[in-house]
């Protein structure tokens, strides 16, 4: 009864598209899982300076009616498209994350990894100005050319923060982010 | 240099399938906005019942290897495809929040609209428990046969609380839905 909704095809075209400096993907997927660009240090420097750096998410002239109301809103969330992710990555069941060999493999619907079987990601961005149909945020991290697909208002009361329980190694992850990254 | 991202066609599959009590979403779309379904207070009394009840997300048996491990996380975060949004919602540009006319008109974007150019809904949801392909959550707003298009861990080290602001308009709708939906 359900098998309708699984083969059923869904259709979405790109509501904007994101423009900043960076080129590649920090986390890159193969048909044996995930593998990290550079050494860890270069890696989490990456993943610092994306973090920091201003992206422009430039929506599409004739629509930018739907931006109307959005700069009162100090973050937003962004949903984009992971389109350099192969058919090989889509295809991953499990994964080590991060394609860290000392973290315990995991079903990647348990994990964070930009392969997925539909690579929808998304990110809370700070949002600096709007000016016409272009937004600047910061703390996107996404690459340049990413397919937008919507943008919500962030509401935090819709996000809990009491009695979230995470596993030990995502904790160690968050860990390593914060001393790393400074996130 | 931008047009080729705007026209550029998305293709998604479904991972999974909501199965829940409720036939239809709480709001509607037309051509002239949202409508929402009943009067206030039944609107509300339905967001709550929804918010309380327990829903399953059944995954493809053949996937079910992507939920491993998921169960070690108390929150996820679940994606799913607003399966009875019109093409004449999806082209709104601009609505009254929630189909109210007491609140000013809006960009969608900056609405959680259920009618957006690409429907896609998500929500935080408390995981009960996991069994196979199926996972047991309560806090689903979607509604029966929903499309689910991703599932992720919730962090929530990803979803700021501090230096978050709202217009008044969105903190006025949060106030009234704790005291109407207990949310």
């Amino acid at each position: 009864m359900e098998s309708v909704s699984f083969t059923q095809e869904i259709k979405l075209s790109p509501v904007g598209v994101v423009k900043n400096q960076v080129k590649n993907p920090v986390l890159f997927s193969h048909r044996e899982g995930l593998e990290m660009q550079g050494e860890l240090e270069a890696f989490w420097r990456t993943v610092r300076e994306v973090n920091q750096m201003a992206s422009e998410i430039i929506i599409h002239p004739a629509s930018s009616e739907l931006l109307n109301g959005i700069e009162d809103f100090s973050h937003l969330l962004v949903l984009y498209w992971a389109h350099k992710t192969t058919s090989a990555g889509r295809s991953l069941k499990q994964v080590h994350p991060m394609g860290r060999k000392d973290l315990p493999i995991k079903g990647v619907f348990a994990t964070c990894s930009p392969a997925r079987p539909n690579p929808l990601l998304l990110t809370v961005v700070k949002l600096l100005e709007r000016y016409g149909n272009v937004l600047k945020v910061t703390g996107l991290d996404a690459i340049n050319q990413s397919p937008v697909l919507d943008i919500k208002p962030y509401v935090k009361e819709s996000y809990p923060h009491d009695e979230v329980l995470t596993p030990a190694w995502m904790q160690e992850l968050i860990e390593e982010a914060k001393t790393m990254a400074g996130q």
